[in-house]
């Protein structure tokens, strides 16, 4: 451990700046290495194609919570958000490694939901389990699932590869998934004062699941595929519609214009994010644990891409110095800003 | 959570039944998956050649003391323990990710030592940290590696191989690393009852190295390579010799026969384990975390592989019927149990 003085914080770096801190020396010693750390997945060469590798850690507490999630849903999860990582790539993921770390709490029939879980969406999305590590944890439960998958080397998608004049497309609807959490949060509360009070969620069934049970957009690279479209960059939306497109410009060196009139949001997202009082724009632009794709394409594949169901145009990419700006209803442009330009 | 009726703990089922129970019901989608859960590493296929993939995870207090280990040694170690899986397949490892949950105790300057002994690790394995995910924990540090590795087609050593009359092999000396941890234990009693006495490892220092900072025989795969000899099966020896022949026996379907006076043990691990008062013939065959490799190679190529330093004879495939045996200095014949045939 470091002395107490000189002792820095890691919140003064956040995470970003602390990966960036601890990879940064690092340096690369095979040419099978095509892409390290800094993008969806790290991209290795095998010869004939590329395979991408993508790993994620999901810790009790900080990333799911069993008061309202069952363990089935977060095995089902704790892969899917793994396998939306490889799909951001535009690859096809093929196999996962599940490692998980327990303490005494948990018996074999809660461990056994957890793999009915895993185990559900590895049939959903035909991807093998081929390893892992059980070990014990002093305290909770420890997920940590790593991803491998395969993409031809001419249909890779990078995120610092969108090109000035792009269009700008993002999959599904957003903000669904963070107004699912504060529903369950609020549920939460209510269950905790008085535990006779059993939640119903009938009139929000889409946003508790989207939350509970994401899907990965499997669909949608499956459908650029049969179009031969090749995203000229892409990722998957896990922090958040204005994080993942800073990522973009800011790695491809351009600039973005988005439309709020065209960014999807449902009927239901808007009238929850109403109700508690927040902006919908603001949950479409900043919720997190969406993984639907934000990709660009170039304007001559815009016409194919959109008729793809759940494929939506929101803007298009512009040169830096135009800078990158949210255009409202009513015309008026404000910056994108990647923790949301309204205050909530 | 399972209810209270009907709960099974883990604890009953032990680590391999857990796996088995877990696993057992996953069925295979992809043509690329070669090997699954139960080796090493799983193995798949890229159509040039096998891409091996191994995971592993370490729990503070679980896996490693900071009481003693230096996180610089922790960080190195986490990567060496998952590069010996790769070298175990006789595969030469290019990549790995790490990925880490920690605690609030923990700093930038913390971090940044375990950062410095996974680059280490790197960089003398010729390694590359391509990917990984950092995030908060309760209580301690969590640290899951996963190591990618190449091996050529027909070079590829699985436990399940190993033939009647093949020779068996290990490399380096056995029991140390077990004897080296005993010491730090030792020194963490004395320590915590007195923290002014600050140990000296003086007459002790490779048998702390070995627990501390274990060396993975990357040495021994190219070996073997440049004498063109592929293992007919290989483990690394992670749980205990004997533990790991039973492994490879039993998926093998043959006997073995071991012999006491082949196995290699140092003066200094003798000598240590005599002053503890314990068996050093069952350090040898029962300590884990040895990280050495275990391995069968046909009769015809043993003069060059004994050749090879640090290589040693121990003994012989016989048949299933025969059973597995190890003969002592005496020449009385007792059987190889998984966790050591005499008792502490």
């Amino acid at each position: 451990m470091a002395t107490e003085k000189g002792r820095t914080e890691v919140k003064e770096l956040g995470e970003f700046g602390l990966i960036e801190k601890l990879t940064q020396p690092f340096t690369i010693h095979n040419e099978t290495t095509i892409k390290g750390v800094g993008d969806d997945s790290a991209v290795i060469d095998t010869g004939n194609d590329f395979m991408v590798i993508s790993t994620d850690f999901l810790v009790e507490n900080i990333h799911f919570d069993l008061t309202y999630a069952p363990l089935k849903h977060v095995g089902y999860k704790a892969v899917v958000v793994n396998l939306s990582d490889i799909y951001a790539m535009n690859a096809v993921p093929h196999q996962i490694t599940v490692s998980i770390a327990f303490s005494n709490r948990f018996s074999v029939e809660g461990l056994s939901e957890l793999y009915d879980g895993i185990r559900a969406a590895c049939d959903d999305y035909k991807v093998d389990l081929v390893g892992g590590d059980t070990t014990s944890s002093l305290l909770g439960l420890y997920i940590s699932v790593t991803a491998v998958g395969r993409v031809p080397k001419s249909k890779v998608a990078y995120r610092n590869t969108a090109r000035v004049n792009d269009a700008i497309c993002v999959t599904g609807d957003l903000g669904s998934a963070y107004l699912g959490l504060q529903i369950l949060e609020r549920e939460k509360q209510v269950f905790l004062a008085n535990p006779d009070m059993q939640p119903t969620f009938d009139q929000q069934t889409e946003l508790v699941r989207k939350t509970l049970l994401p899907k990965a957009r499997k669909d949608i690279i499956e459908k650029l595929a049969k179009l031969d479209v090749t995203p000229t960059a892409m990722m998957d939306i896990s922090d958040g519609l204005s994080s993942e497109i800073m990522h973009i410009t800011s790695q491809s060196n351009v600039g973005a214009r988005v439309y709020e009139e065209q960014i999807p949001i449902t009927e239901q997202t808007y009238n929850q994010a109403v109700e508690f009082q927040i902006d919908p724009l603001n949950c479409a632009l900043s919720g997190g644990d969406e993984y639907e794709l934000v990709f660009t394409v170039d304007q001559s594949d815009l016409e194919d891409v959109i008729a793809i169901p759940d494929v939506h145009h929101i803007g298009n990419i512009v040169s830096v110095s135009s800078g990158k700006k949210i255009i409202t209803k009513g015309g008026n442009e404000h910056e994108l800003k990647a923790l949301g330009w309204r205050h909530f």
